[in-house]
C-alpha cells in the first residue's frame, strides 16, 4: 500500500469517505485533497480542514482550480452568481437528471488533477465520495463513469492510477449510517449550495441531507 | 456546426492542427485554447498567440493551470528545474515509451478542462494535437486514449463533447508536410523542451522536429 489520495470537498459524502477510507486503510497512508473552483460554498473549504484533523491523515493539500470556474462562467448555479440554486421541489424530472447545479465535465477536471497529483507521489489509488443521489444526479457520479475512467487510466506505461467510488450504489441515507459508525462529526460538513450563514433546507442537497438524517432518526448537528 | 475549441499549445503539432481545423471549420467557428501550467518553455505560450492570429480563428483563450504544475511537482523535467531534461540520444528503449518529459496525466486534465470549456460555450468538439511520435511517445498520445476518453464523455446526459486527434496515426513529417501545405508559419511554433533562446537541438522533441524537416527537404525556418 503506497498511500490513497481522497477527494474531500468538506460535504456530508466525501468526509464520510474520508473517515471511511482512513479507517479500511489506516490515516497515517491517506492525503486528503481539496479543490477550490470558485464554488459558492465557500464554507465547505473550512469543513473540509476540520474533517481532514478529525480523521488524522497524513495530509491536507488545498488547491486552486479557479481556471475550471472560469472555463465555465455562466453555466452553472454552483458557480456563477447569476445562475439560481433551484430548489429541489421545483425541478422537473428532466431537471433532476441533470440540474443547474451541474458543473460541466468538474468531477472529470478533478479526477484528473487527482490522478496526477497521486502519480507524482508515487501513489495508486484516488477516491472519490459520488454516491447514488436517490433524487436527482448527475452523470459524472455513476459506476459507469468510474469503469470508463478506469479504462483510460489503465493506459499508463507506469503502474495506473485506479479511481474508487465506494459509495456510488450507496443512498445518502446508507452514507450518514455509516457516517454515524464512524463517528463523522457531521457539524463539520456543509452541504446547502446556497452561501447562507445556515442551510436553506429547500435546495436539492439540503433536501437530500434532511430526508437522510430523518429517516434514520437521528437529527442533523447542522440543522441544530 | 456549433464551433469547437483546439487545445494549442504553440508547438509544431498543435499550431499545424489549428490552422487544419480552421480550414475544415471554418476559422470563425473555431475558439483555441492555450493552458499554461507552469511549464519550462513558456515562450510556447507567446507562439500560440501568433498563431492563433495567423490562423485568423474567433478567439484565443489563455488559462492559467498553474496547479497542475503545483500538484506534480517534482514529477517531470517539463515542470520542475530540478529534473534534467534528456537528450533523445540518451534516452533508452524503456525511457522512450514514458521519458521523464511526460507530465503525470496533463493530457487528460487539459482535454477535461477544454471538454468543460465547450460544454459551458455550447460546444461539441475538442481537437487536440497528438501525433504518433516516432521515436518516443506518451500513453495519453495514443488512439486508444482518445477512443477511450470519448466512452467517459459520451455518458453525458446533455449532448456530449467528443475529443479529436485526428494526427494521432501521422508522423511528425506528415504533419509538417500538411502545415506546409497550410502555409502554417513555423518560424513563430516552438519545440524545444529547453529553455534557451534557440532550439537545443539534442531534447527529444528538437531532434524529432529536425528529422522532419530534413526528411522534407525543407529548412526548418527556426533553426534558420
Amino acid at each position: 500500500m503506497s498511500g490513497a489520495v481522497v477527494l474531500l470537498s468538506g460535504g456530508l459524502d466525501s468526509s464520510t469517505l474520508l473517515h471511511a477510507v482512513a479507517r479500511d486503510l489506516g490515516a497515517k497512508g491517506v492525503v486528503a485533497l481539496t479543490l477550490c473552483y470558485g464554488q459558492k460554498h465557500a464554507r465547505e473549504i473550512a469543513c473540509a480542514a476540520a474533517q481532514a484533523r478529525a480523521a488524522g491523515v497524513s495530509r491536507h493539500r488545498i488547491a486552486d482550480v479557479a481556471v475550471l470556474g472560469a472555463l465555465v462562467a455562466g453555466a452553472s448555479a454552483l458557480t456563477d452568481p447569476a445562475v439560481p440554486v433551484p430548489d429541489l421541489a421545483g425541478l422537473s424530472a428532466a431537471q433532476r437528471e441533470q440540474p443547474s447545479t451541474y458543473v460541466p465535465h468538474r468531477n472529470l477536471v478533478f479526477l484528473s488533477l487527482a490522478a496526477a497529483f497521486a502519480e507524482a507521489q508515487g501513489m495508486h489509488d484516488v477516491y472519490y465520495g459520488a454516491q447514488r443521489q436517490d433524487a436527482y444526479g448527475y452523470w459524472d457520479c455513476t459506476p459507469a463513469f468510474a469503469d470508463r475512467l478506469n479504462a483510460v487510466l489503465a493506459l499508463n506505461r507506469r503502474e495506473p492510477v485506479r479511481v474508487h467510488a465506494p459509495f456510488a450504489e450507496l443512498s445518502k441515507r446508507d452514507i450518514v449510517r455509516l457516517g454515524l459508525d464512524l463517528g463523522v462529526p457531521y457539524a463539520e460538513t456543509w452541504s446547502c449550495y446556497r452561501g447562507g450563514d445556515r442551510p436553506c433546507g429547500a435546495c436539492p442537497a439540503c433536501v437530500e441531507r434532511g430526508a437522510a438524517f430523518r429517516s434514520l432518526g437521528v437529527p442533523d448537528p447542522l440543522a441544530a
